[in-house]
């Protein structure tokens, strides 16, 4: 678990950030609550002379202003970082240290990236398209620009976005000014952000990020595998008040209102079940309608609170089969932990 | 010093964040990256329903609007939690666990408290004014909604501001929406967010976050004394880029433009001081033009790199003769730490 955190965590601990789980309340998250992690620094784009580079059949070089001209697509996503969790898992792999609150849902606006793949040309041999971003920093002994690539197939979805705004404002420096990738449904890694240039590949990428981060295995030896979709996750807003420093919470007896939100990248919300026992025993949720397929769904429970030490946790499934599981699977690098939340509730007489 | 950190410091360390140091490069800081520590939770507040209460000789409410139809007043604020460089004492106080980066500047819009004051009443035998936010949780073992008080003459000063708009746009939900107090040059933990009730007392408040936390102190048997004004401080942007994990700086050899920020609260800047050997040698940085008394001050250093290792450091200095230290001075709540910054860079040849 997550005692003995060391300096190097708490530095990225103290940069990055969650979103705080009583921000489950809002439907789209606001700006500087939205969680943020930053590989290197957040870097320092002139718009004026930034421009994005598209390396397809042809060559296409595009301003800001060129980028805005094109048609306009807004859309409600939630992104939750892969490492989400991670801090969760005994041992603990150690990097950035996500307990729960890795996770925010935006309304990303731009434009598609399709019809500019296919205006640059995406040609026969093509496999996968390489993202670039402005930040460079060194991980895993390498110097490098963050960059992560999709298959050809991935990059031409429909919904997959070059976003230039959040929530209706110019997306913030630390989100990705001028432009980043939104690829709604995958772990957050995949959305690049400060993107500059768009490569179409006729062999795979085997950069740091793609084939030595972010991949699921057990140990260094093995190839693992990438991780793509977020798996379903339910959180719920902890009731009551806090205490300060424990974040343990206070509820009166009687009837509360549960609410939280639940969401799957590989199949929409198909249900939320709550608990007041700890897992024991389980009842479900009331869904709220959904709100587009690639934001979270809203749902509430009315729990009868006795008096007495509970822990309240949800568990989402998905139309798709899958379910959070009670306890994690551990892996090296600490991603993809959607194991239910455990929320201790003191509920006074 | 930071090892072994607790589970419970790192919930707060995920709710709760710093300012990237990269952000000092923006004189005004972008919301999200301003630093933000919430007590208890962001409370969900109905700026329809919500009033702010003023109790002086007579009690006046007043709704959002009427307070937005009073004068409207705009001021560049620098705000540091008290608690930043906590983490970096030893032995290490248990709260959240700030190195640095609690601090940002933004500009704050309202209406001046003091008129306000004066048309309720503030009467001969008043001693302080106290603050109410809507925010409850528990701390010390006492169920309490965040309070602290202000003697008067400093309730009174002209600079103290019921800000509803941060850099240009209503407050964000997390600072403090729809309305908070602003008190230039003190730490942050003054700034009542979600302001709901001001009173005008006759005793001075005894209130847990003003008489037993927020005071500098050896042991708990100690009064101490309550933090008030920020101490000098100067913060550097780690130049060059950053290893992931240690956040190491890699920097090639030659001129280096080296930046950074320095407020006081106590009196203006008057000197920033930059060493590249850890602090054994200074030389003078370069002071940019002020940007108002209460907003942090940039500077610049042009920095000869050599090949190797070695530690980059500022010391800021007021106008009242106070400097910042080079080594912390303890005390048991883990306040006002400002001693300098050290960032170990490698010079690549």
């Amino acid at each position: 678990m997550a005692e003995g955190i060391s300096l190097e965590e708490l530095q990225l601990a103290a940069r990055n950030h969650g979103m705080p789980l009583e921000a489950l309340r809002y439907p789209v998250t606001p700006v500087g609550l939205h969680y943020l992690l930053t590989h290197y620094d957040v870097p320092d784009v002139d718009a004026g002379s930034w421009s994005l580079r598209v390396r397809g059949e042809q060559e296409v070089s595009l301003g800001l202003d060129e980028v805005r001209a094109r048609p306009w697509v807004e859309l409600a996503v939630t992104m939750e970082c892969a490492g989400n969790g991670r801090a969760r898992l005994d041992p603990r792999p150690v990097s950035q240290p996500w307990l729960l609150e890795a996770v925010g849902t935006a309304r990303w606006a731009g434009t598609p990236l399709r019809p500019l793949l296919e205006e640059a040309g995406v040609g026969e041999g093509a496999v996968e398209v390489l993202f670039t971003g402005v930040d460079r920093g060194s991980e895993g002994g390498e110097e490098q620009a963050f960059q992560r690539a999709l298959a050809v197939e991935e990059a031409l979805r429909d919904e997959v976005l070059l976003a230039y705004e959040m929530n209706g404002e110019p997306l913030p420096p630390q989100h990705g000014y001028p432009l980043r990738l939104i690829v709604p449904g995958w772990y957050g890694m995949t959305n690049v952000k400060w993107l500059c240039e768009i490569e179409v590949l006729r062999e795979p990428f085997s950069g740091y990020q793609q084939l030595w981060s972010y991949r699921v295995r057990q140990t260094e030896d093995e190839e693992g595998e990438a991780l793509q979709w977020m798996l379903p996750r339910s959180l719920l807003v902890p009731p009551g008040i806090p205490e300060f420093m424990t974040r343990e919470r206070f509820v009166p007896a009687g009837e509360v209102l549960v609410q939280g939100r639940a969401w799957s990248g590989l199949a929409p919300v198909a249900s939320v079940d709550v608990s007041a026992d700890g897992g024991s025993s389980w009842r479900a949720a009331e869904l709220e309608p959904e709100e587009g397929r690639w934001a979270w769904r809203g749902w509430s429970f009315r729990w009868q609170a006795e008096p007495g030490a509970c822990v309240l946790c949800s568990r989402a499934g998905d139309e798709a089969g899958n379910e959070q599981p009670l306890e994690p699977a551990w892996n090296l690098g600490g991603y993809a932990n959607n194991s239910v939340q455990r929320v201790p509730v003191t509920v006074t007489g």
